[in-house]
């Protein structure tokens, strides 16, 4: 069991309605309407508890509705490292149709003033080097810059931590600056950052980011690491919802490497826990038979160097 | 100055969203997201406190959400009259287009159990006394029945108090046989509820219901009393939205009966706040100026008896 720290800077609540059809204009009736705590380093949190790790969960939190994320934390056990700033943390609304049609509307986050980007800094001087590793995901809150961020990064690895990246566009390509240990862009947010070059993994692990985990949905996960390359193709699963699936994965690889696990291992649960994911309206692993089954149906290859 | 109570058994969180445009099964990016605690006695609570009345709110709150309400009853000073049970207080999502174009997406509210009626009832057997008189309104939650409704106004009645109503449809139907003291059905909830017969109101004051008020929207309002009938057409305003108008319609109604108003003045200011409401995106009394000059506005006559 490790000790984690996850830091989501921009977190969200997610409405999740459920309904016939959407009908714009009109007084629509909905099933259901639920409402979670999410953003993606409070998903990797959930699934790393799951897998038997000790997390705390920390960011920025809008003081005027902390209730979600304050009952989560409380009944997960989690240890509570968010700033509350003022202002409402971010809305999320889905609106999910019979036909599978799926609407967003997000919402914008609070400003996240400068007096409360120094409180966290401050804060993970004191807490960080209780952890083992932190992953820092998700989007930059208003008035959080890409230059902050990398500042961040660089403050948390200089607390001994093992810094793992989640993050995609301007922030992303920040953080690589300082060389987090992990990072898990998918094909499509690796190639915005970075560009097409095929240099792009030989040059991350030179300025020392050691694993490069990309994912590409149902094709699969290549991982790229120093001692060399894997590629783990996941079983064929029908989709209920994608929502985590990423969350997922970079959870599982985070607890084969903490564990000492091999990288095959590794890289095989990790692929199963992420599709395990797919199968479920939430995420999380629930079921460990089927995760069993899930990680039989995992192909995994080595490939030769680049 | 008059002690009230407002009663809401199904209130509702209002997410009121503003975008430029909904694209269904996109995601679209919303300019604010605002919460607000509503129902209509929630509403008729703060119109209430604006023109200075001491009021408290009850019903039923669902237990997994009541923020929003709490934080109203604490910044109005409300007393809490709410019984929790167990879920989410339903939500409401309005998504407001800039071409003014509104969709509405209502959820469900909880289940209230009769364990949860019995203790409302129980609780106001011990507060009723306090107050001068008691609004009940809104429709009514899961699990509630129309013959409970009935009950409950029934025993408001027995406790002394003054009791206006503002309901629609079975909740209509079952409420006016307890004989409240007043009702405020728009002209639809009234045919909806009694049918289209002439003699619906003579036969509502034969039974006790002394105040019958019929709005109808920029058409106006009429009030018929056992002293006669007023009608009074409100001044042409520009509509922000009429969110709120029947309950400030209502709220205006009962200021000026329990302020010892002429009835004349009543229908009046009670016209005239309802069509400030309608000029506003929320409601309540913000410009004692313009209220005035809404007030000179409205034309009252006595109508010849029916």
């Amino acid at each position: 069991m490790a000790m984690i720290l996850t830091l989501t800077l921009n977190p969200a609540l997610d409405l999740t309605v459920r309904l016939g059809r959407l009908e714009p204009g009109e007084v629509n009736r909905s099933e259901t309407l639920l409402t979670h705590a999410a953003g993606k380093g409070v998903n990797v949190a959930q699934v790393l508890a799951d897998l038997g790790h000790q997390v705390s969960v920390g960011g920025f939190l809008g003081a005027a509705n902390p209730e979600a994320f304050e009952a989560l934390i409380a009944s997960r056990g989690f240890g509570d490292a968010f700033i509350r700033v003022p202002g409402e943390t971010r809305s999320n609304i889905k609106i999910a149709e019979q036909d599978g049609r799926v609407t967003d509307i997000n919402a914008p986050g609070p400003l996240v003033s400068e007096q409360a980007q120094h409180a966290l800094l401050k804060l993970l001087a004191v807490i960080g080097p209780e952890f083992d590793a932190v992953v820092v995901a998700g989007s930059l809150p208003r008035g959080v810059s890409a230059q902050w961020f990398q500042g961040l990064l660089a403050q948390l690895k200089d607390l001994g931590l093992k810094v793992a990246l989640d993050t995609s566009g301007e922030a992303l390509r920040a953080g690589l600056k300082a060389s987090p240990w992990l990072v898990k862009p998918n094909t499509e947010e690796l190639a915005d950052a970075l560009g097409h070059s095929t240099d792009v993994i030989h040059q991350l692990h030179q300025q020392g980011v050691e694993h490069v985990v990309v994912s590409d949905g149902a094709a699969g996960v290549t991982w790229y690491s120093p001692q060399g390359a894997l590629h783990a193709t996941p079983p064929k699963v029908t989709v209920a919802s994608t929502v985590g699936a990423g969350d997922s994965l970079l959870a599982g690889m985070l607890h084969g490497l903490l564990s000492g696990d091999t990288p095959e291992h590794t890289l095989r649960r990790a692929t199963a826990i992420a599709a395990m994911a797919v199968t479920q309206i939430g995420f999380g692993i629930s079921d460990d038979a089927q995760l069993a089954r899930l990680q039989n149906g995992v192909d995994v290859r080595t490939l030769t160097e680049q």
